[in-house]
C-alpha cells in the first residue's frame, strides 16, 4: 500500500496504473522485434501476477495467452493499456478504453505536438479529448514507457534492470537506459519505478512525483526535465515531496544551444534555465548540473543519514586527493570543520606524531599498518558537535594490494567498524577510495551494507554538498512558512479598474501609494497637476533637493521626453522646471494626454539593486532580485524565487547573489541594511499575491542604505486581457 | 635514443638517470616489507637488462644477487641509485655516490623541508650541498619514486602497471595510483614514465617536461602539480613541448582551502591559481580543471587527431544526450557548426524523413535498423569545411543489445568504417556511447585500434574542448612571436637611477616620460614648480578642463591630502588650486618636499581598464588587465600572461575577461578600440623587458575611448634591493 502525502486524502490517482494489477497490450504482437511482443514476454519471464489481455484480431494466441479481438472484449475495469500502434490510430482507441474503464494508458507513438506540425498538435488535442471523455490517464505519448520492478511490470523492452529505490522519471529514454547501464556496472543501485512523461499532454511532472512521494518502494525521486507544462504544480508538490523524501532533478537547457536540441526532442518550453534552477531549490529539491551525478547523488541522498550543514571533517591517508578534495569542496560551497580541541587529543592519542591534526586530517602512515585506524578516526570525528559529515579520503580498501596482504584483516575490521559507525551515528559517512573501480573485499562489504563507496573524487565532493543543501533546507524549517497574501485594499483595486479601463498601467505615483498603502517605505510625493500648486510643494519639502518627472500615461520614457528634472532646489528652480518639461514633452508627444507632474526629494546616494515580479507561463508569479547597472545587465547576477516567499526564501536570495559581498560594504561604504531588504521583498511578495490585476513589478532602482532604502521608481503593469504583453525579464 | 626538442644541443640531461642502464638499491634488503626489497623483485620480476647492485653491508646475497657492501665498491658511472634509508643519513650517502659518478639518485625520505621545521630545512640544504658537488642529479626528496616501463624499470613497488604512451609527473604518488588503477579498469590506455618531483630540489618540473618532450615513448605529458619552484623556467620548456606534444596540467589549489591542504603536503608555494592557469595556457599547455578529467583528456589528446578549432558536428541517434551534450558543449565554450547545404542534402539522402539535419543531427530511427549510418554521416559532416570536429553521441555499440543482434554485424561495419575514417581524415572523430561501461563488441573494436570511446558525456566533452583549444593554439603560430623588448633610453635610466638613489619610486610624470618615450600615448602633461610657472601652462591649455596634482616623493595618497584638484578652467582656477594644493599637503605633511604640481587636461569619459606589471618570485614579469572597478575588486575578473607577450596572448587577454562584452559596448556605448588597446598592451610587455630596475607597474586607470585610450595615472615602482616591498597584485 502506499503512504500518503500530507494534504492528500487519497493515494496518488496514478497508483492504479503505476501499479497496476492487468494489463492489455492493444497491439500484441507474435512478432520478436516488435514492442507489442516484447512486453509481453517481458511481463512473462519477469513473473507479473496480475492479468494480461493482448489484443490482436488476427492471432488467437501470442506467447501461449489468447488473444482478444479487439479493446471491446475486454472486462470492465482493466488498470493499464499498452498500445504499441501508430499515432493516428491512438484517440480512437483511447476512446474505447474508456468506454471499458481502463484506468490508464501507455502511449508509445511518437508524431504529435514535439513534431511541431499542425497535423501532430491536431492529433494530440484529439488524443487529449478522448482520454478526458472517457476518464483514462495517459502516459505521453511520445513516451519509452514505464517500469515497477516491485510490481515485476515492466514495459520498455529493455530487460535486467536491477531492482531497487530509485524512482526516476525522465523525458530521454536514452537518460534511462544510461543511467541503468551505470547501474549494472556499479552493481550496487537499482529502481524502483520509471515513468516517461513523453509530451506530458495529460499526466505531468507533478503527478508522477506525488506517485513516487507516496510509493513506499522509492526512497529518492529522480527526474530528468527537459521541460515542465505546469511548473506551478510541480513547486507544490515537491514542497511536500521533499519533506520526507530526496528529490533529484536534472533540468536540460542551461544553455540556448541546449534549449534548442531539447525544443527538437520534446518540444519542451525551456524557460529560463537559472530561474527554474532558483525555484527548485526554493522547494528543496537538490539539482544537479551534470548528468553523470545523478546516479551518485541520488544514491548518496537515498542511503545516508541526512547532513545537518556544510561542515565536513576529512579523514585522509595524506596526499593530493585530501588536496584536490579541498578545492572541489570549497568549490561547493563547504567547509572543512574546526576541529574542538577535545577532537585533536583524541587523535593524537591513536595517530604518529608526523600526523596532521588540522583538517583534513593527515594519518601519515599510521594507517600504513592499520588500516582499521581510519575507522577509529571517523568515529571521534564523528562525536565532535562541530562536524556534520565525515568524509574518508584515500586508499581504504586497497592497503593490502598497497602494502601487505596481512593488512586484509584490519581493512575488513575497519569496514566493519564504519558501518557500525554509520548506523548509530545520526551523521553521513561518505567514503571514497581509489580502490573503489576494482572492488575489493573490504569496499564490497561496505556495499553490501548498503553504505556506498565512491570512484570518483569529483562525485563524492557532490554528494557530500547536495547532502549539506539538503539538510540545511530541512533545518530551516521555522522560517520557511510563506508570507500571507496582504489583504486588498479597494481604493488600490479602483486604481487597477481605473487604469484598466484607461487602457494603461499604474501611473508611478499610483504603483508607489499601492506600495505605501502595504507597509513599503515610499519617500512623500506630490502630484502637481498645475504650475499654481507647485508653491506648496516647494514649501512641503523646504530646501531639500527635489526631483520632478511628469505624469502621463502616453509617455513611458519620460527622460526620453525631456519630463524628468532634478536637483531642484527652490520655489523658481521648481517652476522653471515644471515649464520646461510641459514644453519638452508637448514637443516630444504632441498628442499626449499630460496628467501633470510628480514632486519628490531626490535619493540620498546608495548601493542600487533592482527588484521585479513577473508570471512566468509555466511557473506563475516569480520575484526576482539583483544589484542594479552592470551586475544585472552584463552579468546577469540575480536570483529567483517563486511567490509567496518566506523569510528563509528572501534570505537566501539576498545570500545568493555572487555579488553578495558588495551588500556588506566595499570600497569604505557601510553595511547596506539587510533586515530592511528582507522585509522588502517579504512585503513585494504579499502584495503580488492579494492584487491579481497586477501583471508585472519592477522597481529599479531600489537604493539601499545602512539604515533602510529608497524605492527611486516603481512600475506596476496591469494585467489587461487581450492587451499585448512585452515578455518578462 | 630520445629526440632532442628545438634549441637543445644535447638530448635531456635526465636521459641518463630516467633512463638507466645500471642501477644500485642503497638500502637493499631481504625484509619483504621492505622498499629495499621491492624495487629490487620489481626490476627482477619485470625484466629489467641493465645491472643491479645492492647495498647492504650485512648480507652478501638478496634475491640471487650479490650484494656490495658499501657505494664505494661501486664501479665507476652507475646511472642510477635509489635511497632507501632515513633522512638524516641521505645527504653523505649522496656526497658517497658523487664520488662514485652515480648520475641520479631517487630520494625517497622524507623529513626535509616539507616539513617546514629547521632541521628538515637544514638537511635538505645538506642533501643539496652534497649533490651540487659530486654532481648528482636528485629525484626528490619526499618522492615515491620513479619508473620507466618501457626500459622496464619500476622503482615505484606498485606492480601491474600497464605500459602505454602516457608519461606522467606527479607530486602525489596516491594520484599517480589512482591513474594507474583508472587505466587498469578502463583497460585501454598506460603510461611510459613516471616520476615523483618531490621536494624539487634539485630537478624540477621544467627538467621533467623536457626529458618528457623528448622521450619517443611518451605520447602525452602530464602533470599534476601542486606548486612550481622555477615556473618560468617550466613556462618556456613548455612552450617547446607543446609545439610537438599535448602538455596536461592538472594544478592543485584552485581555493585557498585547497592551497593550504597543498602546502602541509609538499611544501609548495601555491601562487595565484588563475594567474598560473592563464599563464600555463598562454603556452599552449591544456589545464584541466577536475582530477578524473586527467586520464580522458591525456588519452584524447594522444589518440585523436588534431582539430582546427572548436566547431563541432554532433551525429546523434537522438534524445536526452544531444541535449545534455548541447549543454555542456556551450558551457565549454565549444559551437555546434554550421552545417553546409552541400553537408545537409548528403544527410538528407540516407535518413528517414523525420531525420533533423540541423547540428546536432538526430538521425531519428534510422540507425534503429542499420547501425552503419551512423559512420556514414560522420564521414559526411568530416568532409564539411566548416566542422573541425566530429562527435558522435548516442547508443552505438549496444544496438544488437537493445534492439535485435542481428544488427551486430552493421555495428561491426560501423565500427570499421570509422577506424577507416579516422586514419585517412584529419579531424578528430570524438565517440561517446552510453555503452561504453559494457564494451560491446563494436566498441572493443575500436578500442583496439586505438580509437577512444567515452563513457561519459561530460569527460568526452572536455576531450573536445581541449582538442579545439590545442587546436586553436597551434594555428595561431605566426601570431605567437613575441615582442621584442624596447631598447632602454639613458634618460629614462637615469630616472631608475635618481629615483634609486633618493630611495624612492618614479613620481607620475616621470613614469609617463618613460611611457611616453617608448611610444605610449599620454596626454601631455606640465609640471609647475611654482605658482609663476602656471600662465604659460594655462595659456597652453586653452579652455580645455584640466585637472592639477601634487608632486612629491613624500605624499603617496594625492587625494588623501587634498593633493589633487579637478575640473580646472582658466588662469585664476589654476592658481587657487595652486594655493589650495600647497596648504593643504603642508597641513597633511609638513616635512614633506614638495615639488610642484602637474597639470594636464582631464581625460574624457569612458571605459575604465586597468594594466598592471608584477614581477612574480615564481614567473617572473606578469602582465594583468581587467575592466576596473568592482569588476577587479569584487569580481576579480582579470586575466595574466608571462611577459613578454605575443599579440596573440594580448588579444586573447582582451577576449577572456568575463566581462569581454563590455567592451564590445554596452548601454549605448560604441565599442573600444580593441586594436589600441592591444598594442599598449604589447608596448608595456616590451618596456618592461627593457628596464630591469622596474620592479612594478600600475596603470590605473586606462581610459578606453573608440579612438584610443587615455592613460590617467601611472605608478612605477622602481627595484631597490633591500627595501621593504609591498606584495603583488
Amino acid at each position: 500500500m502506499p503512504t500518503k502525502l500530507n494534504g492528500f486524502n487519497e493515494s496518488s490517482p496514478l497508483h492504479d496504473f503505476l501499479s497496476p494489477d492487468s494489463i492489455t497490450i492493444v497491439g500484441a504482437s507474435a512478432d520478436p522485434t516488435k514492442r507489442g511482443y516484447k512486453a509481453m514476454i517481458g511481463l512473462i519471464k519477469d513473473g507479473y501476477r496480475g492479468s494480461i489481455y493482448p489484443i490482436n484480431p488476427k492471432t488467437d494466441m501470442i506467447l501461449g495467452i489468447r488473444t482478444l479481438p479487439s479493446i471491446d472484449a475486454l472486462p470492465d475495469g482493466v488498470d493499464l493499456a499498452l498500445i504499441c500502434t501508430p499515432g493516428p490510430t491512438v484517440p480512437a482507441l483511447v476512446r474505447e478504453c474508456g468506454r471499458k474503464g481502463v484506468k490508464g494508458a501507455v502511449i508509445l507513438a511518437s508524431g504529435f505536438r514535439e513534431t511541431g506540425r499542425p497535423e501532430g498538435i491536431q492529433l494530440e488535442k484529439d488524443l487529449l479529448e478522448a482520454a478526458r471523455e472517457g476518464k483514462v490517464r495517459v502516459i505521453g505519448p511520445n513516451t519509452s514507457g514505464m517500469f515497477n520492478l516491485h510490481k515485476k511490470v515492466n514495459l520498455l523492452a529493455l530487460a535486467n534492470i536491477k531492482a531497487g529505490d530509485i524512482g526516476f522519471i525522465s523525458q530521454s529514454g536514452n537518460m534511462l537506459l544510461s543511467l541503468v547501464l551505470e547501474a549494472e556496472h556499479n552493481g550496487h543501485v537499482g529502481f524502483s519505478t520509471y515513468a516517461g512523461p513523453g509530451n506530458q499532454t495529460d499526466i505531468g511532472f507533478n503527478d508522477y512525483l506525488r506517485y513516487l512521494g507516496e510509493d513506499p518502494c522509492t526512497r529518492v525521486a529522480t527526474l530528468y526535465v527537459e521541460g515542465f507544462r505546469d511548473g506551478r504544480r510541480f513547486l507544490n508538490m515537491a514542497r511536500q515531496v521533499t519533506e520526507t523524501k530526496p528529490v533529484v532533478v536534472y533540468k536540460s537547457g542551461a544553455t540556448e544551444q541546449g534549449q534548442k536540441a531539447a525544443a527538437s526532442h520534446t518540444g519542451a518550453l525551456a524557460g529560463s534555465y537559472e530561474m527554474t534552477v532558483d525555484l527548485l531549490r526554493q522547494v528543496g529539491v537538490n539539482v544537479v548540473q551534470n548528468s553523470d551525478e545523478i546516479l551518485p547523488v541520488a544514491e548518496g541522498l537515498g542511503l545516508l543519514q541526512q547532513a545537518r550543514g556544510k561542515r565536513v571533517a576529512m579523514v585522509s591517508d595524506g596526499g593530493g586527493q585530501a588536496t584536490i578534495a579541498s578545492d572541489r569542496l570549497a568549490e561547493a560551497g563547504v567547509e572543512l570543520a574546526q576541529l574542538s580541541d577535545t577532537t585533536r587529543q583524541r587523535l593524537a592519542a591513536i595517530l604518529v606524531p608526523q600526523a596532521s591534526l588540522a583538517n583534513p586530517i593527515d594519518v601519515a602512515g599510521t594507517s600504513d599498518s592499520d588500516p582499521a585506524v581510519l575507522a577509529k578516526c571517523m568515529e571521534i570525528v564523528a562525536e565532535d558537535d562541530g562536524v556534520d559529515t565525515i568524509f574518508l579520503v584515500g586508499m581504504f580498501g586497497g592497503y593490502y594490494l598497497r602494502f601487505a596482504e596481512d593488512l586484509l584483516g584490519g581493512e575488513m575490521r575497519g569496514a566493519e567498524s564504519m558501518i557500525e559507525l554509520w548506523r548509530k551515528c545520526r551523521k553521513p559517512l561518505v567514503i571514497y577510495s581509489l580502490y573503489e573501480a576494482i572492488r575489493p573485499p573490504a569496499l564490497r562489504r561496505l556495499h553490501e551494507a548498503g553504505l556506498p563507496v565512491y570512484a570518483s573524487l569529483e562525485n563524492a565532493v557532490r554528494v557530500i554538498a547536495a547532502l549539506g543543501e539538503r539538510g540545511i533546507y530541512l533545518a530551516a524549517s521555522d522560517e520557511k512558512r510563506n508570507v500571507p497574501a496582504a489583504t486588498p485594499i479597494q481604493q488600490m483595486q479602483a486604481h487597477f479598474a481605473t487604469a484598466r479601463s484607461e487602457g494603461r498601467d499604474l501611473f508611478e505615483y499610483e504603483a508607489k501609494a499601492l506600495l505605501r498603502a502595504h507597509g513599503v517605505d515610499i519617500q512623500e510625493e506630490l502630484v502637481a497637476h498645475s504650475a499654481d500648486e507647485l508653491d506648496p510643494i516647494a514649501e512641503r519639502f523646504g530646501d531639500q533637493p527635489l526631483v520632478m518627472k511628469v505624469v502621463s500615461k502616453d509617455i513611458l520614457h519620460k527622460s526620453d521626453a525631456g519630463g524628468v528634472k532634478l536637483n531642484l532646489v527652490g520655489e523658481q528652480a521648481l517652476h522653471k522646471a515644471f515649464d520646461r518639461i510641459m514644453a519638452s514633452c508637448r514637443d516630444y508627444a504632441p498628442e499626449a494626454d499630460i496628467n501633470g507632474v510628480l514632486v519628490t526629494p531626490m535619493a540620498r546616494r546608495g548601493l542600487e539593486v533592482i527588484i521585479g515580479v513577473m508570471r512566468d507561463p509555466i511557473f506563475g508569479p516569480v520575484l526576482m532580485f539583483g544589484l542594479g547597472g552592470i551586475f544585472v545587465e552584463i552579468l546577469k547576477d540575480v536570483t529567483f524565487r517563486a511567490i509567496p516567499l518566506s523569510r528563509y526564501d528572501a534570505r537566501s536570495m539576498v545570500e545568493q547573489i555572487k555579488a553578495n559581498k558588495v551588500l556588506r560594504g566595499v570600497r569604505g561604504e557601510a553595511a547596506v541594511d539587510k533586515e530592511a531588504l528582507v522585509d522588502l521583498l517579504l512585503k513585494i511578495s504579499s502584495i503580488v499575491e492579494a492584487y491579481p490585476e497586477l501583471a508585472e513589478l519592477d522597481l529599479n532602482p531600489v537604493i539601499l542604505y545602512d539604515d533602510g532604502y529608497a524605492v527611486v521608481d516603481a512600475r506596476v503593469i496591469v494585467d489587461r486581457p487581450g492587451a499585448e504583453r512585452k515578455g518578462g525579464h
